[in-house]
């Protein structure tokens, strides 16, 4: 199972909307014959790739896989059917598929065809590995990270705005590591005008993660390198908030860039925006956003990763340019019990990740 | 040599205006006789505590000393004419006295006295150690240490001001610690209003580092734990621009608790106040103050060291209370270099240290 859990991480970043999976199957003797792993939604399950490894070895064999098989028509057939037909004894399992569509109902079916199925092992890694499929399916929200870079004394920026760069090239180069494991990357319309930020991973990703503006106002810039859609996708998102003329101004922004897309939500808060990117297939977004968007994501439970990139840098300023706005919080009695990880050099930086633990999924 | 160090360091904390000294003496055998260290100022130099363990036994013998013996009269009579009286036949120094009073006339004594002297043994080191009094003698002003408790977006209060605690007790105990390490311990007048604190190092340092206020307008209060001076000795600092109410409320505050020591300065600034504060003898001194006395000591070279706690909290905050006011800084590639330590983690907290890099010495 842990090879399997091995196989399942090869596709990081790619999978979404579906969750990480990996297998392989062993002979009757136990003799490894076939691996395989879910490399991208629309590709073969990690069952199958495995089992047409093994061929006809399989028969009499195990397939050891880190999610329970399929049993419901999706992009591909049910995989319960082909496992079935593979002819194999035994299927060992890491986790039950949460999708209401399945819950159950593979291992249910596999039994019935007469197979030996082994339930739960490893599964804690699996849900772990998995956090934010699990994550966008019990909340119907991605698993979303907010991420910022700041001086030793909290700044985000001079008092003139001049922000770049606060953090060391290997630091900015992590950054696009980062955003090379999720599905998108949401900015404001403030960090929109104040940066015109690229927001890629640099190719490190293929197709790069959505890029997604979140504005107000849509007080958008005529020219600005996210509108390069050849680069990367670009989304922009407003609530019903934003009245005639602004929409008038977006349509011909998407007018003028017709691979820009524009997405009008139900409500203008960071829940609709990140309740929309779960239904368009987002299992975990980033926020790379201002600090009244963060203060909002986070008063809003949008957020259960925050990493901080601290320079050891001292910038000042009155007033401040800090990372996140209003909370709203009186007591520091009653804050959430965010978990810090071990803080890691980077560069000459410092990294510093809190996360919310979670009942669904180890974050 | 790392002996007599590791003897100069016990006096830590306690040998202001003078600097820590280690000595030991061998016999013309080459055997361990004597050793001796500066325990406090007034106290024995630590060479004559080593000569006077050794007695006769330091004829002909070697004494290994961590800083030039003096040659001046100072509180205790040169320590030369003892060194020489004792009959020991070499000295090895790890660096001159930089006292001007001294500077190499210990040394020249020594070897118009037919002893050898070898010098710079382990003159790193003992620079280092001497971090602070070399600061004071170089710069008139004494070493300065800034601290403060953030959360991790950089705030050090709720904005309704509650800022106890952000740091876990951990973290705080260290900062006692600290405390024992310094001669004064310097807040302004919005600090002492808002916090009510007590600024000792509860015990670890006996006499209680000086407690210091440094107040513009003089606006204090007429209770408070710092003018309880049988804990901790307490004194009051203003500049010239302290009206004659100002004066006259202070004088009242004076006169209510005799032991408050009141202080005018011949300008309201930090170096102003630094100076007096190395006249009194101060070798090492801590801002535990607000953003604005923050901003303004570190814009005139009055912090040569800054410690940030870091929490693992977000507190969020429109406008933000920070650690720092405005520093004038217009260009990001023009900061000063400061040199950061290796993060350690203090309970959950994170402590992570920059350090200006000394042409006298390493802080």
């Amino acid at each position: 199972m842990r090879r399997a859990l091995q196989l399942a991480s090869l596709g990081a970043g790619r999978t979404s909307p579906n969750p990480l999976v990996g297998a392989l199957v062993l002979d009757a003797a136990g003799v490894l014959v076939g691996e395989g792993y879910h490399a991208a939604a629309g590709q073969a399950h990690a069952e199958l790739g495995a089992l047409a490894q093994a061929g006809e070895r399989a028969r009499g064999g195990t397939l050891v896989v880190t999610l329970e098989p399929c049993c419901h028509h999706g992009r591909t057939p049910p995989c319960c059917d082909a496992v079935i037909a593979a002819g194999v004894a035994r299927v060992v399992l890491a986790m039950q598929d949460p999708n209401p569509l399945v819950a159950g109902g593979g291992s249910r079916r596999l039994r019935q065809a007469g197979i030996e199925v082994i339930e739960a092992v490893l599964a804690a890694e699996a849900r772990a590995l998995n956090a934010a499929f699990l994550q966008r399916l019990a909340t119907g929200r991605p698993l979303a990270i907010l991420k910022w870079a700041m001086s030793l004394d909290g700044r985000t920026a001079l008092p003139n705005g001049v922000s770049q760069w606060i953090s060391a090239a290997p630091a900015r180069e992590q950054v696009h590591r980062l955003r090379a494991g999720v599905d998108a990357v949401i900015i404001g319309g403030g960090t929109l005008r104040a940066d015109d930020p690229l927001l890629t991973s640099r190719g490190r990703r293929q197709p790069e993660p959505l890029r997604v503006v979140f504005s107000r106002r849509l007080e958008l810039p005529a020219s600005a390198r996210l509108w390069q859609t050849d680069v990367a996708p670009t989304l922009v998102a407003h609530g019903p908030e934003a009245g005639p003329e602004a929409r008038q101004r977006l349509a011909r922004l998407a007018a003028a860039h017709p691979g820009l897309e524009v997405l009008a939500l139900p409500q203008g808060t960071p829940a609709a925006l990140l309740e929309a990117l779960a239904a368009r297939g987002c299992n975990q977004v980033l926020w790379e956003c201002g600090p009244q968007l963060a203060a909002a994501a986070l008063q809003q439970q949008c957020v259960q990763r925050v990493i901080a990139v601290i320079a050891p840098k001292l910038l000042g300023g009155q007033p401040a340019r800090t990372p996140l706005g209003d909370l709203g919080l009186e007591r520091l009695d009653q804050l959430p019990a965010w978990l810090p990880t071990a803080p890691r050099r980077v560069g000459p930086d410092l990294v510093w990740e809190l996360n919310l633990p979670a009942a669904f999924g180890v974050h």
